[in-house]
């Protein structure tokens, strides 16, 4: 990235690069800085917190481990709690794209957007990947994204006092007509089928919002063409064997997410099953000295694809990674309750100490 | 087991037989349920929690995932809620002595008291080993262990209306003769220093205490002989170079408590740095098959032992295992958050379902 202010390329520094910022990628950052060593995540969403923020932040999980119940989205912030006196940095919004490998055993890791990490090792905690949307088949689609066609809603306000149109049938697309009819000029949601399927509360939401005149229902019904020069500016709606055009400022398809491995995938590590193998006898390395994979994306004899065992495969990364830029050190195991936790933040958490007092 | 009422050998039957009622052993209970397989526990302290409920109840742990601290106590508390709804069984205050592997591959485990265990697999998440409690030098301790002298307190009530005389100088001593001096007819605490190390506030408390004339303090000062026949009936307290005798039902030594790996040590299995080997490529099976080791207790190349690791082996564990007793049967993994969780007590956990609804 070339800093316009600047006028020289910047290159963000750290200890780990980790890619990923769901469960697994958060808790790393916990145990690297229980270790003294810094991290930095690379997300191609625009928050934290991997599938339980982007796929179901209010379902309940059962099986994190001293947690009889809690709630997907209440995790993430419990873990941002946690690593906050850390101080990650964060690169959200971006796709790490290329590795290089430096001579000095360093690695290079450079986003789609041409943001540049400089890391003494890389932890690839991708999940399933980068979420690709599900895009609905319209022939020029392609020509209109980014400029009117918009498979996320990143930033509320960019759709501020435009006319917008959504179509989908799930939970997306129902929370975002609710959420942007009190912020775009007009809200159009378009869905192929009569009913809608979200959590009985959202449904009921856009029943009273559309009596109010807020949402524009138009269903069963699909779009069919998008019009425009540079950018969007209509759309063709299908309803019941009929065409009309509307126009409209954007279009946000809501058809959910399918992660694909993506970039990574070409980085020359061993894939099988989708997902880098690893030698988990030791440390979660993959066949690359120096990078490792851990949680949802990595595989080995035994694997289950389940949060606590990301959390497993983190912390016995950070000890092989602390191994690997301290050499000759030894470790030594300390516990938090014993020698308490030094925050990056200038913070101490620690129990507190008994007292050597005599009694008269 | 000899049952007096039903007049035969009692056998406990259960699918996994855990040793070791630790956050390990007790979080196996969970995973194991989710396959619908039963537990039971064993363990030589009178309640569950292992070296957290021991050791440091009252101490904060920092390294939990998505518990920026937790009270060690509290951690047992809610992974027993977790664990409620698959009903374990437990057998507390004995230790598994002896394993026999029968001709089915099944185990029995038999206990210093002589309860059976039967099961189809033994899951050892003994930590550290048993507890075995640091000993005074008084010539003729042995002999009245369990008669009068007492490494731990098991049941208050045993002491009710008795006096007793504790030694130590630390939490336990401090808190025990908190304790008890509201049980037992008198309460002496003898330490051999002036200075006490523990909680300020147990410190306080047993000086109010004193001053109460609830307990009567003897520091610096040591025990140097048992008197009695069958049990102790009095104590030599030697104080500043002079000894006087104390009559009293109890003696009660709390000098802390060191870890011995102890029967299991003669089991047949491979043994390093006072832990289990285990091939934990695959499931934490060590070399006897069917047994499997957990947490602290085992050793592989990059063993942690820390808590968040003993959940991961102790789910890896339970997946080997259903294959073990399900031979053929294809695993599919389910998530809780999809699946939900249905408990052995009738309970059923799940998230809320979408609803499927039309708008009009
Ligand atoms: C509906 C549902 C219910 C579930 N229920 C449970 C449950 O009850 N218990 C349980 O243990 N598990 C459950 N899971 C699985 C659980 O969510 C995953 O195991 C967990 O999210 C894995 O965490 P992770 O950090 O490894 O990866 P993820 O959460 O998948 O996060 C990976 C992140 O990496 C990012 N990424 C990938 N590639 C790149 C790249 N090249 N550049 C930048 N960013 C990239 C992605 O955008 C993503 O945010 C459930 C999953 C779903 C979908
Ligand atoms: C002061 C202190 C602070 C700590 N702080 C942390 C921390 O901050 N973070 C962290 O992750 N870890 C910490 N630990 C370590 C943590 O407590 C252990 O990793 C954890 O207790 C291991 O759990 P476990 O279930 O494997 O074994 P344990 O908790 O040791 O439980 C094993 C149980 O097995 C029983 N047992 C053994 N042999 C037999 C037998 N033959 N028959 C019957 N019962 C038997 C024992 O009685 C015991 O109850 C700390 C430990 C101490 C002492």
């Amino acid at each position: 990235m070339f800093c316009e202010r600047h006028k020289y390329e910047i290159m963000i520094e750290t200890d780990i690069l980790i890619i990923g910022a769901g469960p697994t990628g958060l808790f790393a950052v916990f145990e690297a800085g229980l270790l003294k060593m810094k991290c930095h995540i690379i997300d191609a969403l625009p928050q934290p917190g991997g599938q339980l923020a982007e796929l179901y932040p209010k379902k309940p999980i059962f099986d994190i481990p001293g947690y009889p119940e809690v709630l997907a989205g209440d995790l993430v912030t419990n873990l941002m709690e946690q690593i906050k006196q850390f101080q990650p940095g964060f690169t959200l919004g971006e796709t790490a794209k290329t590795i290089d490998k430096q001579e000095d055993g360093t690695f290079i890791v450079t986003t789609n957007k041409g943001t540049q990490h400089h890391a003494k090792a890389v932890a690839i905690a991708g999940g399933l990947g980068t979420f690709e949307p599900r895009k609905p088949q319209i022939p020029n689609i392609d020509v209109f994204e980014e400029k009117g066609v918009e498979y996320f809603v990143k930033d509320p306000e960019q759709f501020r006092h435009k006319d917008i149109v959504i179509a989908g049938g799930g939970d997306s697309a129902l929370d975002w007509s609710i959420f942007l009819s009190d912020v775009a000029k007009s809200v159009t949601l378009v869905h192929r089928r009569n009913e809608f399927r979200g959590a009985l509360d959202s449904v009921e939401k856009v029943r009273d919002l559309k009596a109010a005149g807020k949402i524009n229902l138009v269903t069963p019904a699909e779009i069919t063409e998008i019009h425009g020069d540079e950018t969007v500016t209509a759309v063709t709606i299908e309803k019941e064997g009929e065409a009309f055009k509307l126009e409209t400022d954007y279009f946000i398809p809501l058809f959910g997410l399918t992660p694909k491995l993506g970039p990574i995938a070409n980085w020359g590590l061993e894939i099988e099953k989708n997902a880098i193998k690893v030698n988990n006898a030791l440390d979660y390395q993959t066949n690359i000295d120096g990078i490792y994979a851990i949680g949802d994306v990595n595989t080995y004899p035994g694997k289950l694809k389940l949060i606590l065992c990301g959390f497993h495969e983190a912390t016995l990364m950070c000890q092989s990674v602390y191994n690997r830029i301290n050499p000759g050190k030894r470790f030594v195991l300390k516990y938090t309750t014993v020698s308490g936790v030094d925050g990056f933040d200038g913070s101490r958490k620690e129990a507190e100490k008994a007292v050597v007092k005599a009694i008269d």
